[in-house]
């Protein structure tokens, strides 16, 4: 086999050696998307054994808290809710009505799928084993003969069974119940459930499959889901169905619905998109299986429709958080440069989505630009998602609450909720959490990737030689990381470290000595032949950043975001003077911002200080231009991580923070 | 009967006498809102025969473009999207399914109403006639034995007959039969509708009546027009339901549906509301019948509400057109200065609502703020919704468009559609055009009031004498208004002349002497003795304004809307240098602005120029702040009336302009 040239945009040299003989991804590669041996991958994903988070940094807490807090949460609401109840109807051991959202079904296979990733990386959890049992075996005896299974369309709308596509989630469902079974697979967990999902799979391909039904599911989900289980099992009809599906997509096949096909990315053939559009969501699960077919297929317009719109989305709709969705009303992306904070819908899932599909074109392409997108969204989209105590979640999370701001719903609460109607979020977040440790790191024949930090260890083989890696950092909260090298290598490799996109300044110093090393496309690469032992020390200059938005973001006009490493920073009212209306709170963008670590807050993170005022802004609403607001009271302003924000009191935040001179 | 006082808000003396003896409405006042003689109101109303305005006034064209164009257009496309077929089918003379949304039959009812005050106004028409003819009998043989009236109620979903009021429209459909009856009698057009009116109020009383069901519709509408039927009939417990719906309001009794009780004010007791929420449509047809009702039962709590809640609209909701609604997603107001420009919904019922529900209290209060308010809406946020040709319409009115906006459906069209499947907008649109004349002047025992300007005329009576004020004015191009004054008044009267809020310098000469006329609360106010063919000329200076927002609406922070006289203005992609993109146009604030005359667009408008620069405006969506976007080409900016945008090429637009200094 030969490796496919990926796409016209430049890659990165030594990273995506698009010329060099094809890598094969090793065995035991068992991770959330793995490459099959025979597709487009200028790197490696490492096994989620081959990597381990410590439990003391910021990620293994978040990780510890998902597995001990979070996950636990989610099983429980799923009885809560009554969506084991639905499938138990739907095995003939329950009569009760169906609860919950049609595609409830859904949120237990992501929840499954989550403790499959738990219970391979941390096999102890009795509760959680039996909830795996369980649940598999309740899927097994729910699943009709032909293979379907779908509580709703067995239970409340057996007559609707495959007939409204535009809004039925019947594939997407089925997409999550294949992932889960992935996860099962691919940990070990419980491999039972592949066969559930292998004979709804199969009764899709017979179904959908080519000679069969012209048709797509409304909500993307199934494209990916289909590419992993071929990965898992080589039975090539699923990744030929998983293509199909793209192929059918955008020829209007599932009809205007409510918001016209663009919502469900109907509108135009995937191939030939320019920008992403619709229901973010949807868009960004679509962009996902894009990136599968495309690897696993040697499709590169697959891949460049997806670079593509990469560009569209980063560069002109994305939040400053790594959020997608700018809008309520249909969980859309808007215009371009529509990137409103206070009504930015910025769907936790999307965030989510977008770090997933970031990933596959990292695998992809090795361009670090993927690395910088889903570090953004990890540390501020997604994990504002989760309150500090692990069962409070956001569905949409916006950059901006203002006073006065009266929680409408669950769509713009205006605190933490434990839970949803549309339940989606909470088991996306308990999935992504408990297979973090499988985003660090990648190989290459050649050498090793590190593209996110945390203190933790790889442990894998490279050029034929084991190799551990222990990192040590306080990442994101201080730049200084630390590794040290272990296992022989008797040939030169590359450890490779990403540097981040909002990374200005670092240094390398190895076994203490500092050594010339400068960015090339995104990375330091340092090539030895490493002893034994050897020490490594990456720092990261991390100051205080003023981020200001492009200017045809009119809704930020005149403010600036603090920034500091990865984190985007946000004001809370809890920490303005008494009585302080948000609103009025302006940055002096010239007085020196100073960083330090708050003991009194939940993880103890790092908050900056800056010089503030509250500006007299007046009454009217409407006057003859002025210079009305300029004048203000000085304060010193204090900004926290926007992921913590919403974790003391309930009550305003922003941000965008309005600079002085803007009135 | 003693005159009520209103609220503890200063009246404005001479208009609003609170301790003067009762006015009575003179008999003959019989336009659209027509307190009864025990009400309180601070002025009357004028018949609509008392008022007349010049076809070739702005107004009047508007009038007898609406009468030609609009008018018919609405007609045809009842009969084309199904809605007369419907009310065939209730009167079980066809039997076609029904077509189009559930509330159709409001659609005819606004156009009947429409029409009503068109052919009183104008008897001329024949098709209009037998329009209103047709229509009426037809109604009258839909109408079910008991008084039901309701097409979808009676041919699609007899089941649901009033068992779904948070979602049925059923009070809603019925106050808008009521309205067009009572504006069909109160013309002569068509006194028999009146009787079907009738047959459905009767219905609702002894349904919903004292001892009946504790129910209201979750689309206020039936209060209002419950007053009106009892202004018309005098039938007491008409009035009394109206209130009985006000005072079931907020007390949850429709449940939470799908946007939580504030989406139809029923999260809160009427009285009680301390701020505009929920479907702005819904609010501010809520709060006209709480005036109406008000007034009509010397009800002061309710008024004190009203005008409690309009300083909360105008003061922190209000967009800068009059136009009500922030939000897509629930067509509703959003938090306090939560006032995007491009993802303004501005529906425009909900402007047309503003309007009647200002006329109200402007008739309740005399306050000039209700009239200056009329004003803001009816030149923008109303006029805008028509196109140039009177037969397209937009249904939500953004304050800007951006560069490539597709448009999104029906609820953010980039331009003007000639219908709509929620057809509101346009027969909303006719019935306040055909009535128009009807909101220019008011009386009071001690004179006329004159609120809005406009080439006309009003002929009716002061202090027992008959009086002619003839009206020239090309308002709202220039703010000259000049005014004959004929008849016999033995007795010294006053004209009050109302001095827009936005107009800072008048003068006022009599017979061509200057006068010293200051503005009391709003109004310059002349009493004379007047002397047939008296001159008065009022001018209004007309300069140039740059309008700041408050800071706290951060969407449009660094910008200022052009406006003069009552008009805001309007960048348009026509007129700015070939290939420029909108959202890089700066004004430079300093530069001085000219106003002229254009002959080559639509109504002969006056346009601006000013000076602006197209920014540089870079690539990065966000990057270390700067300076970036303050260099640029300069070029002479146009900008034209909002109302008429979207009359030439489709393309971007924008009220708000940032100015060149911030970036």
């Amino acid at each position: 086999m030969t490796q496919q040239k990926l796409s016209d945009t430049p890659a990165a040299p030594g990273v995506h050696p698009i010329q060099a003989p094809a890598p094969s991804v090793p065995d035991g590669a068992t991770g959330p998307v793995a490459p099959g041996p025979g597709a487009i991958a200028a790197l490696w994903p490492l096994g989620p054994d081959q990597v381990r988070l410590d439990p003391d940094g910021l990620l293994g807490r978040w990780q510890r808290r998902n597995a001990a807090v979070t996950l636990p949460h989610c099983v429980d609401n799923l009885h809560g809710a009554g969506n084991i109840g639905n499938l138990r109807a739907a095995a003939g051991e329950a009569d009760e009505a169906f609860a919950g959202m049609w595609f409830a079904d859904s949120d237990v296979h992501k929840t499954l799928e989550a403790a499959a990733w738990e219970l391979g990386r941390s096999p102890g959890d009795a509760g959680l084993r039996s909830f795996v049992d369980d649940t598999a075996a309740l899927l097994a005896r729910a699943q009709q003969p032909d293979g379907y299974l779908n509580s709703y369309f067995t239970v409340a709308a057996p007559e609707d069974r495959w007939r409204k596509p535009e809004w039925s989630h019947e594939l997407y469902c089925a997409g999550h119940l294949i992932q889960a079974a992935v996860a099962a697979a691919r940990t070990g967990v419980s491999p039972g459930l592949v066969t559930v999902a292998r004979r709804f799979a199969d009764l899709l391909v017979e179904r959908f499959g080519p000679g069969g039904a012209d048709e797509v599911c409304g909500h993307p989900e199934i494209e990916t889901a289909l590419a992993e289980l071929y990965r898992l099992t080589g039975h090539r009809p699923y990744l030929d169905l998983a293509r199909r599906f793209l192929d059918l997509r955008g020829r209007g096949l599932l009809g205007p619905g409510r918001f016209g096909p663009v919502y469900y990315q109907d509108h135009v053939p995937v191939r030939e998109a320019a920008e992403v559009a619709g229901h973010s969501v949807r868009q960004l699960y679509l962009l996902a299986g894009m990136v599968d077919v495309g690897v696993e297929t040697g499709d590169r317009t697959l891949l460049d429709a997806a670079e593509r719109l990469w560009e569209d989305a980063v560069r002109r709709r994305t939040y400053v958080t790594g959020a997608h969705g700018s809008r309520h009303r249909d969980e859309a992306y808007g215009d371009p440069y529509e990137l409103p904070p206070d009504r930015a819908y910025a769907e936790t899932c999307a965030a989510i989505a977008s770090f997933q599909w970031n990933w596959r074109l990292l695998l992809a392409t090795g361009r670090a630009r993927y690395a910088d997108e889903m570090e953004r969204a990890l540390y501020n989209a997604v994990a504002v998602a989760v309150s500090h105590d692990g069962r409070h979640f956001f569905y949409s999370n916006p950059l901006q609450l203002r006073t006065g701001h009266t929680g409408a719903g669950e769509e713009s609460a205006a605190r933490r909720l434990p839970w949803y109607t549309c339940a989606c979020c909470p088991p996306n977040i308990a999935r992504l959490m408990a297979s973090l440790h499988g985003y660090l790191a990648t190989a290459h024949e050649d050498g090793l990737q590190i593209h996110l930090y945390a203190s933790g260890s790889v442990d894998t083989e490279v050029a034929g030689s084991a190799v551990r890696v222990d990192m040590r950092t306080e990442y994101p909260w201080r730049g200084r990381i630390e590794l040290t090298l272990d296992g022989a290598a008797a040939v030169p490799w590359t450890l490779a470290l990403r540097v981040p996109e909002w990374c200005e300044a670092h240094t390398v110093r190895i076994d203490g000595g500092p050594v010339i090393a400068p960015v090339r496309d995104g990375y330091v690469r340092l090539t030895r032949a490493w002893a034994p032992g050897t020490n490594v020390v990456l720092d990261l200059e991390m100051p205080v950043r003023q981020v200001s938005a492009h200017p045809r973001v009119d809704a930020v006009r005149g403010c600036v975001a603090l920034a500091r490493g990865p984190l985007v920073y946000c004001l809370e009212q809890a920490d303005l003077p008494p009585g302080a209306v948000m609103e009025d709170v302006r940055l002096d963008p010239a007085a020196p911002a100073v960083a330090d670590r708050r003991e009194d807050l939940p993880e103890f993170p790092v908050v900056l200080t800056a010089g503030g005022t509250l500006a007299d802004t007046g009454d009217a609403l409407y006057t003859a231009a002025s210079g009305r607001g300029r004048r203000g009271t000085p304060f010193t302003l204090t900004a926290v991580p926007y992921f913590l924000w919403g974790n003391r009191s309930e009550g305003p935040m922003r941000v965008w923070i309005p600079i002085a001179a803007s009135g």
